[in-house]
């Protein structure tokens, strides 16, 4: 079935805000055969109308983001019911759920909160359980003069419309799409190879397995390899992948590193404490976003400072002054510090030099080592050298910690 | 002008990665005065003509992204050569720069590769510093019989896109664009005010003054407040903002909350410790985001278990058994164990229970308590309820964590 996703906002053309809508859609269609055939961006206000008009004469199924919210430019609502030849008329109903939000949360009510709850005649209402805005599905109409689509009106902002489209959208997909499509995905992703090195350990097996559509792409410190095609085609991807590829790969159902960690730990029943230098509490973010995490998590210790290092992880003064705050000696001394102080089996640590900081010839802006104390089974270090921005950075040294600990899980 | 961005990328269709080239383009262009009016994803292959061929029937500008590489679906190249009815022909000065560079890097040239080379006659090449496949420029024709816009072809890789946009096409554009434009953007934002109250204050005020375009961002713990316009309508806007909304604005120049705390703690010679349960060192990851930081921000305690509050900031064992770890006192203890033990002139803590975490009647998932000890001013302890998904539930609770020390700081 024909699909397209129309992204309205203004912010999005203006470069204020990422588009995370459209990948999020792509990925929930997929199992049922759906994939996205164009997608279209248009500034919040009247541009609507067009691409709107435009995709109702191609699409089969047509979702809209946006332009639902209370405020002056938010006329998707009635530029479809225009479009339609539908009333809106009040819902009573959505006006109650809106008032209980806002009474539950000890917002007050404005007037332009109540157009939130106005509902094109005909349309269901998709409930709203993380903001005022509900959403809005009308069924293709094969009796309508002009072709009409299934339309599905989103709200914009990505909390919202996430749970919305997997409580209220898919349940609707699912009696819409005829079949569901025997084409399946997979998506392994693997930690500490190179894009180039990953396709030359498996691309040209892999062009030998045949009814496969094979993609990659790489993110900092990770390659994800996507596999479109029939069960028994996977299979025997998955099992030239397998053999290539063994342990580098650490997930093949969209889990994360740090998921992959956290699993690993649990199984385990081992325990993680961090220490962060240059990498200041990103790692124990990372871990910590993993529900469950709590069981293995004990403690951070972000230590940016060398007094925090010598306080808080014991790292003696000595060994800052003689070989530097960024130094493997460093590293090591605080991996083995976290594990000591918190009690647990494994003692994660990082020091580097972030942009824009003071490199030297020795030790340029970029560096980093990554200590890992295990107990039992010694202290390791390892140097790396990532002369990126800070964000990406601190993505590639967590990155790299998180994958050091991951293999030596596996052992 | 106007403009359009044609991407292309299955996996931008298929949800593998996110576009960041719509955003990237946005920001380099408005300076010009240039905006986009329209963005249009399409798969890799045949998609591109449709795309293409409409938006040169209503654009003056359009910029293509992807589909320049050597696989067999990178064919950008060539529908635009043949919709333009221009003949390709190979670029021997191109080709030595692309066997320049796989030698460099000691890559083997295949066929494929070879057809980067190719340009269409009348185009002018737009060197790649960072891979193999260049740019291209086809200036508007308008002695053409079909409308012909300035079309830039461009590379997929963000890495090789946006230094080859920042060097060769924006001097283009500078030389296309009749006269830079007087209209300038700022983006006020706001914390700690829900949407429709940001409105409420401003709204109806803002109206009053010509000439000035309004837009609205929610985001978690945030509202972005954006005006367009020329320079004294700006002013004008600016001041009524600033007396109505006052100190609730945390920047006007683009920066983020926790920049705005690391400038004034910064300005104010003063440092800051933190200690986090529920935020899991998120809150320490956003400061040490902000380049400077380390000067100001000395230590970050992440104890998600009682044994680390007890053991890393001194938290009184009765407090968490008497009042459970998730409690005002708890919360205060944190602060100001954060504070002593990093000797610093703030303390900041959260404590709360993040989704899917295990709730009571008095204390729901999504309680958080968030402490600000300062030195001479005692503490202050806010509760607050987000029963949010634990991203947003850890993005609430930070902002308003920073939020709070921001406020103190302007006192």
């Amino acid at each position: 079935m024909q699909t397209i996703v129309i992204n309205t906002g203004t912010e999005l053309l203006l470069g204020d805000v990422l588009n995370s809508h459209l990948a999020f859609i792509a990925r929930e269609i997929f199992p049922l055969g759906l994939r996205i055939d164009r997608q279209i961006t248009v500034p919040d206000g009247p541009a609507i109308r067009t691409a709107l008009a435009e995709s109702m004469a191609e699409a089969e199924i047509i979702f809209v983001t946006g332009g639902l919210g209370p405020t002056t430019d938010d006329i998707t609502r009635e530029i479809t019911a225009e479009l339609l030849g539908l009333e809106l008329r009040h819902d009573a109903a959505v006006m109650r759920a809106i008032s209980a939000r806002a009474a539950r949360r000890g917002f007050r009510l404005t007037d332009r909160t109540a157009r939130q709850a106005d509902v094109p005649r005909g349309a269901t209402v998709l409930p709203n359980e993380n903001g005022s805005a509900p959403g809005l599905y009308l069924a293709a109409n094969p009796a309508s003069q002009k072709k009409s689509p299934h339309l599905f009106l989103l709200p914009g902002p990505p909390r919202e419309l996430q749970p919305m489209f997997r409580s209220f959208v898919l349940p609707i997909l699912r009696e819409i799409v005829p079949q569901v499509s025997a084409v399946n995905r997979r998506t392994y992703r693997i930690a500490g190879m190179g894009e180039s090195l990953v396709e030359e350990a498996i691309g040209e097996r892999l062009l030998g397995v045949s009814g496969i559509e094979l993609g990659y792409c790489a993110r900092p410190g990770e390659v994800d390899l996507r596999i479109i095609g029939e069960q028994p085609a996977l299979d025997q991807a998955g099992a030239i992948i397998a053999a290539r590829l063994g342990p580098a790969v650490f997930s093949s159902d969209g889990a994360s590193l740090e998921e992959a960690v956290v699993t690993l730990l649990t199984a385990r029943k081992q325990t993680l404490a961090v220490a962060e230098s240059c990498t200041g509490g990103f790692l124990a973010h990372r871990i910590t976003n993993v529900p469950g995490s709590s069981a293995v998590f004990l403690a951070g210790y972000v230590t940016y400072s060398n007094e925090a290092k010598m306080k808080m992880l014991g790292v003696d003064s000595r060994l800052t002054s003689e070989h530097g705050a960024v130094s493997e000696e460093v590293a090591r001394a605080m991996a083995e510090g976290a594990r000591r102080e918190a009690s647990a089996t494994f003692g994660l640590a990082t020091t580097g030099i972030a942009a824009p900081g003071n490199g030297t010839t020795d030790k340029p802006v970029g560096t980093v080592f990554v200590a890992l104390a295990a107990d039992g089974a010694g202290t390791t270090v390892r140097k790396f050298y990532f002369p990126d921005d800070r964000p990406t950075f601190k993505e590639l040294a967590t990155q790299n910690a998180l994958e050091m600990l991951r293999r030596s899980l596996l052992a």
